[in-house]
């Protein structure tokens, strides 16, 4: 009877074993009192009090778009640098905006931000190991919140933002920007419009050499980096990340650290949590050679940063399938000498979109070929967003990545001055930052698949399709 | 006691199960008498007698280019359809070649020709799954072979393969035309040379829309091919490949069934099997939408075509990590309406090259960069391999995918000429092919880590380094 017994047991184990492709992932019950955020919309806040936390590299842009859109006070800014409030205060005057109140002191300084009871938005820059923890505190305190991308560096912070949002039925937006890029906008809507028929395979990436950046070392004499083609604006005195912070996560970390910006507009158009989920992922990395060749070229073999091991692969792809059957395949790679790439791929059984290195678009019955360059810009202008070409001159004024930014953040006002749900809510936030822990446990795996949780725990076709909220 | 045994049982189980990264495939002991083939050359055939078996939709093209080279006899041809046959007979006639004699009949007629004592290579372009059959007969026949891609279906025929290979001392080629085209042989040359560093990630891919040639369904009216763009010649009173050979392949399997045109150029760029080596790969498809959309739109939905189960999904992307850390991306889409795209990219610590959909080379310092058009040209010719300055005006005239399959045939022949390893040996026929089965083992595990056998039984750093043979 023991040997019986025995052999069940590991039969049994054996056989779990083997189910990887059946395993998923146990999400946490909802906690009592709390019901979900799904198309949740708060009341209309005609004027919008924002405070910003953290207005270096991305924050200071925010600032200065902040102050092209009407309706919005900027009440309040904080950082660990004066000289960054200097700037921001002098982007504010410059625009002809009353100053705002400072907070600045020691590494809690934010919280006394979030503590005013005159704020309705709390707008968080900082580095990602912060995100969640402002964001939840700011939640706590009856703040909405807009936090830079990823919202979330481990799955505990995912359900940290979702319980939170829930719970205090505030909004929690990552602000991921490349959804409001022109061509994946209209990409949107072509998918949308049923313009690719059913879309099967999508792709998305982040490939953008930060190498320098990374050493703080940007403005060398030796420097490569050309101005104005990443996602940082040039500025004096700043180099790099504030304290290392971004190389200090590739020493610590692998798999893919910053998978939002092509995994954003691709989930939207799959209709995540809008009729489908992502069900698994698989994630390969590559061994690291890049920060270590860069530093052994620039700092010497008997460097510190030479000596340092990194333990984020200079490649890493990740596969995702969803419960239709559909796949995405996402990149990652900061490390390599390469062009820039936000690889943006949509393939269904009508019709194709590629950016990245070229732009085309292929419709059947001609999907062979791609589109000529004036047939492809009226398709594109056919499907524009109506919110697109309310703006779009105003956007590409202001800037930032060449208007996407601004859209982003006119189309975040917009919604709250309305009483409209956002266009990104916490589930978004919860599913496309999950990645960052995700692919790091199954690169560490050997690649082996990993479930993805359903933050929504269980509604994620109570909504069919994504849209954007309109008034009226 | 029992108890500690069970729980000490359970426990290396469990360890086991999880430790799916470090899980290695078993490869059968090398039979008694049977030596590597690794650098194998066989003795210099001066003229070599050659018999080709099929001459349809590829065969009939082999047969007309091997006209144009030197010190080759076609001696014997075989094919299930007289016309065929007589297409072959014409191109040697209008060639001036002596006719060749011819087999024909049944099923088995191929063999008749594979015991001919007056040929030194059969050279097989049938449809994949007699692919190792008539490679195994050919070579137990004492003929050196050169077979279609995949030369193998499953990881049974990849061994069957390989021990005939090592056992009767013949070559086994695998006929990879991609390795021949004039970007991908530049960029092998680039990174033999050192021009992109230390090369970390490849890709590579087989996309191209083949659902008319799947139906045969190719000249219909309202067909959206175009002729000349794929790697089918428009052959009249052919409308797809033979008895829906292809159609039933995708009906019964899924995984990636052809992927060796993206990995045969990017394993040559990572010395695999001569210095490093595929470890484990993961694959993940889609469900499939294409086939049945189609055949919903061209024979309606009560039509067999429509009703059909197609098993394998529109698009496969697999992952492949090697022994050194690098990393191989592969895709396979045959069933969607996109552009052609065979992908290869290059990335390395100093450089990055890209082919589909935009062709650009970008070198550091200035990587962030592609080159200018006159530059890239300028490269590539820079890195253009003296084989192929020798014989590219012929190539192209002679025509074939632009010459690549030519510059293939020529340098089958040469080096059997002049005694010199094959540019391909039967190792990489069997890891490029085995990715098959592997493929399909993943995928159907919901895309778990499958090892990667190693072919040569170790013997995979015994030549550093890949590198085309010359004579003198």
């Amino acid at each position: 009877m023991k040997n019986f017994t025995f052999l069940l047991f590991a039969a049994v184990v054996l056989l779990g074993c083997r189910g990887t492709q059946t395993e998923t992932y146990r999400e946490p019950a909802r906690p009592d009192g709390q019901a979900d955020m799904l198309g949740y919309a708060a009341d209309p806040i005609p004027v919008l009090r924002v405070g910003f936390i953290g207005v270096g590299m991305r924050g200071i842009g925010a600032v200065q778009r902040f102050t092209y859109i009407d309706g919005v006070e900027i009440k309040a800014i904080c950082d660990m640098e004066q000289y960054n409030l200097d700037r921001a205060q002098k982007v504010l005057a410059d625009r002809g905006r009353e100053p705002a109140t400072e907070y600045i002191g020691d590494s809690e300084s934010w919280k006394e931000l979030c503590r005013r009871d005159d704020l309705d938005l709390i707008y968080i820059c900082t580095d990602w190991v912060t995100h969640t923890p402002m964001a939840v505190y700011s939640m706590e305190q009856g703040k909405h919140v807009a936090v830079e991308v990823p919202a979330a560096t481990t799955i505990e912070e995912c359900w940290q933002l979702v319980n939170t949002s829930e719970r205090t039925r505030r909004h929690c937006m990552m602000l991921e920007n490349c959804c409001y890029d022109f061509f994946e906008l209209a990409t949107l809507n072509m998918a949308q419009q049923g313009v690719f028929g059913e879309v099967v395979h999508v792709e998305g990436a982040y490939i953008h050499d930060l190498r320098e950046l990374n050493f703080n070392d940007r403005l060398s004499a030796n420097s490569s980096y050309q101005p104005g083609q990443g996602e940082v604006q040039k500025l004096p005195g700043l180099s790099g990340y504030y304290d290392y912070w971004r190389k200090r996560y590739n020493e610590e970390h692998s798999g893919n650290a910053y998978p939002t910006h092509g995994l954003g507009p691709v989930c939207q158009i799959l209709d995540i949590h809008r009729g489908d989920r992502m069900e698994y992922l698989v994630s390969v990395s590559t061994d690291q050679f890049g920060m270590t060749e860069y530093a052994r070229e620039r700092f010497g073999a008997d460097s510190p940063e030479y000596r340092q091991e990194y333990r984020m692969g200079d490649m890493n792809t990740t596969l995702i399938r969803t419960a239709k059957g559909k796949t995405i395949m996402i990149q990652h790679d900061v490390t390599s000498p390469r062009p820039y790439s936000r690889l943006h791929v949509v393939s269904g059984t009508k019709g194709f979109a590629q950016k990245y290195p070229a732009t085309q678009i292929a419709i059947e019955p001609n999907a062979h070929y791609p589109l000529g360059r004036d047939e492809m810009d009226a398709m594109l202008a056919e499907y524009e967003f109506p919110f697109v070409t309310d703006i779009k001159e105003l956007a590409r004024s202001v800037g930032g990545h060449g208007g996407m930014d601004f859209i982003m953040d006119y189309r975040l006002v917009y919604c709250l001055q309305n009483g409209l749900p956002l266009d990104q809510d916490v589930y978004d936030a919860a599913e496309w930052s999950c990645l960052v822990p995700l692919t790091e446990e199954s690169v560490l795996g050997g690649g082996k698949p990993v479930p993805v949780p359903d933050f929504t725990r269980g509604g994620w076709q109570k909504i069919q399709g994504y849209r954007h909220a309109y008034a009226n």
